[in-house]
């Protein structure tokens, strides 16, 4: 449930022209690791279970391009909105979809507190987004902030230093934003056409036309905006460790596999982060299912017997059917481990030509299995 | 020779301990592919050839690291200074070592124009660095400025938002920035202890002390300042890119290359910025030089006679005495064209015997050399 049992939706304005990264793609839409970055931010919020709709807003020519990606990607819970020809414009449709019958096919539930974050900053937490509802809940408004990297300086008419301010004094402010929704809605048809046209942000809109002050919420580092080429590049390396941060380790629970089951967990811990399941000891399939649905790309299942082909098929119907490998590929290891007194070399290249025509058929539905064989007497 | 034919030296504070990174290095000494990140921010400086003197201020656990990457690194012009316990102090006892007798073995020149940099910003083009010391020139002080990103907020005091600042008026203040000596070791002399130990920004004790009102100069995007650890990744990135960014080919200039000599060049511009060079049209020594202290870091070499040893030493020769492969690894192709009616197998084969035994000689001093045979009847 949301925090503080309100009911919570999201707008997510992917406007922008993106004319600061120098390229003919709007920076939202350019493709980081095989995805479009607003793909990143849209799975970031439809992974917080309380978000109950997400409202994309993109510019009239981009709406069967975010359409696509959606369907590509398997994000529920979207809407895609046509935005207006400025940030706040944008904005302020997307909102418009909550409150006015004629905006939108069905009328979707206005939701008591409304999230406002950026198609272009993919790396927001759950944690973050609780605690800005929570105090938006409280105060009507709340933005997350984070310290000022540089000295702000304002400059003078002829182009010098008029005076700096105090770097302490001031703050960033930043993404997700949150507003009890009847506050930012009055604060939009309050506004002046100045304000649509020129203005940015939505703290001051709910200050200025509604006496709102957000309450500022310190924000994680990870809040940051791709606004340059090398925001992009950034992101790319920071969502390439992610993928790799993880394994799940999953033995069928066997005696003869007690050894493997141990130490396998064991031995990889100190480079990545261990999830180990033992199937037999419980049909362990929501703690699974829960491991897939996280951040989890990489498994490694390991058998005694051969031709495990079905329990790789079990974890393949899993994952596809959670729409992960849509999102990223997923690496599936699939270990025979052969212990038997009488292992034959030829029933082990059988089993491997099995697994390489299973993972021909797999590679489709971008989950990529490798077979392993291990003969060992 | 410098803009205005003012002379010019530069000083870096390195003294940060990179707390915002979340690691045990500070990001200035963090490796960045296999060189320390302040190294970039020397290279930038030293490649510039009106700066006299390079000072490095670092704190006084990093005098001997700083010293041994000076050396391992093959800088030039560069003084490792000892910093104080804040940014303000650090710089100011970078300015003493051309001021105060005491202060150092040898007292450097004192320059007209002094620029101040971080050694955290790793890609000052010599462009800006200009501008600003000429703005410095005309005006006593000058800095890089760049639109803010975000919107700047204050808050109150009990957390909330007080006002947020119009984004258009105000700019982040980067670095370089460039004083006249005299103005900016003068503010430093008169300022207060809670300056030194409190503010960041130099810009604003020319203006508090010296009454100079800084020219604001409009920087590049490549300025900003690496702070967080996506800041690395991205630094990472883009030298990546530029290391790949060009491409060398020489070729001996003789009749039977004359189409290598205008093919190769032509298919290789679609790609990557191209250098090209027909050794016999000029002993083009400088021109070669001239590349070779730029950004290329890639070479090939085409030739058509057997064993074209000489020719690749020659090159090699060139590149060690430049220092450039202690920067970053150089990659020489050194291609033998083979067009003879009878070519010989074996004799190809002795020649890349040759290569290779060469080859492992000059990897030890970074320089990776490859031997490619093409015979062609």
């Amino acid at each position: 449930a949301a925090p503080g049992g309100v009911s919570v939706s999201a707008v997510l304005p992917a406007g922008g022209s993106g004319e600061r990264l120098g390229g003919a793609t709007p920076k939202q839409f350019c493709d980081v690791q095989g995805r479009p970055l607003v793909s990143y931010a849209v799975r970031a919020m439809e992974r917080i279970s309380w978000i109950s709709d997400i409202i994309v807003v993109v510019s009239p020519e981009n709406i069967e391009t975010m359409k696509t990606i959606i369907e590509k990607c398997g994000h529920k819970r979207v809407t895609v909105v046509e935005g207006g020809i400025t940030r706040h414009r944008s904005i302020f449709n997307g909102l418009k979809v909550f409150a006015e019958n004629e905006f939108s096919n069905r009328l979707l539930q206005k939701p008591e507190v409304v999230i406002i974050h950026d198609a272009v900053r993919p790396f927001v937490e759950e944690d973050i987004v609780s605690k800005v509802v929570m105090a938006a809940k409280e105060h009507g408004a709340a933005g997350a902030i984070r310290p000022l990297v540089s000295t702000v300086v304002a400059s003078a008419a002829d182009g010098c230093l008029d005076h700096s301010l105090e770097r302490a004094r001031y703050r960033a402010s930043e993404m997700p934003q949150a507003f009890l929704f009847d506050i930012i809605y009055e604060a939009y048809q309050q506004c002046t056409d100045y304000d649509l046209d020129y203005g940015t942000e939505c703290l001051h809109l709910a200050l200025k036309y509604c006496k709102t002050n957000a309450k500022l919420v310190e924000g994680t580092a990870d809040l940051w905006k791709v606004t340059y080429k090398r925001d992009l590049y950034a992101a790319e390396s920071i969502i390439k460790e992610n993928l790799s941060q993880q394994v799940c380790v999953i033995t069928n629970g066997k005696e003869t596999l007690a050894q493997v089951d141990f130490l396998l967990p064991e031995s990889l811990k100190s480079q990545i982060k261990v999830e180990a399941i033992s199937k037999s000891l419980s049909k362990n399939d929501s703690c699974l299912q829960n491991i897939i649905s996280g951040q989890c790309y990489n498994f490694v299942c390991v058998n005694d017997k051969r031709c495990a082909i079905q329990e790789t098929q079990e974890l393949v119907d899993m994952l596809e059917k959670s729409n992960i490998p849509l999102l990223c590929p997923v690496v599936l290891i699939s270990v025979h481990l052969d212990i038997s007194e009488i292992n034959s070399f030829s029933i082990g290249m059988e089993d491997l030509t099995t697994i390489k025509k299973f993972a021909r058929e797999t590679k489709k539905k971008n989950i990529l299995v490798y077979g392993l064989l291990i003969q060992y007497k």
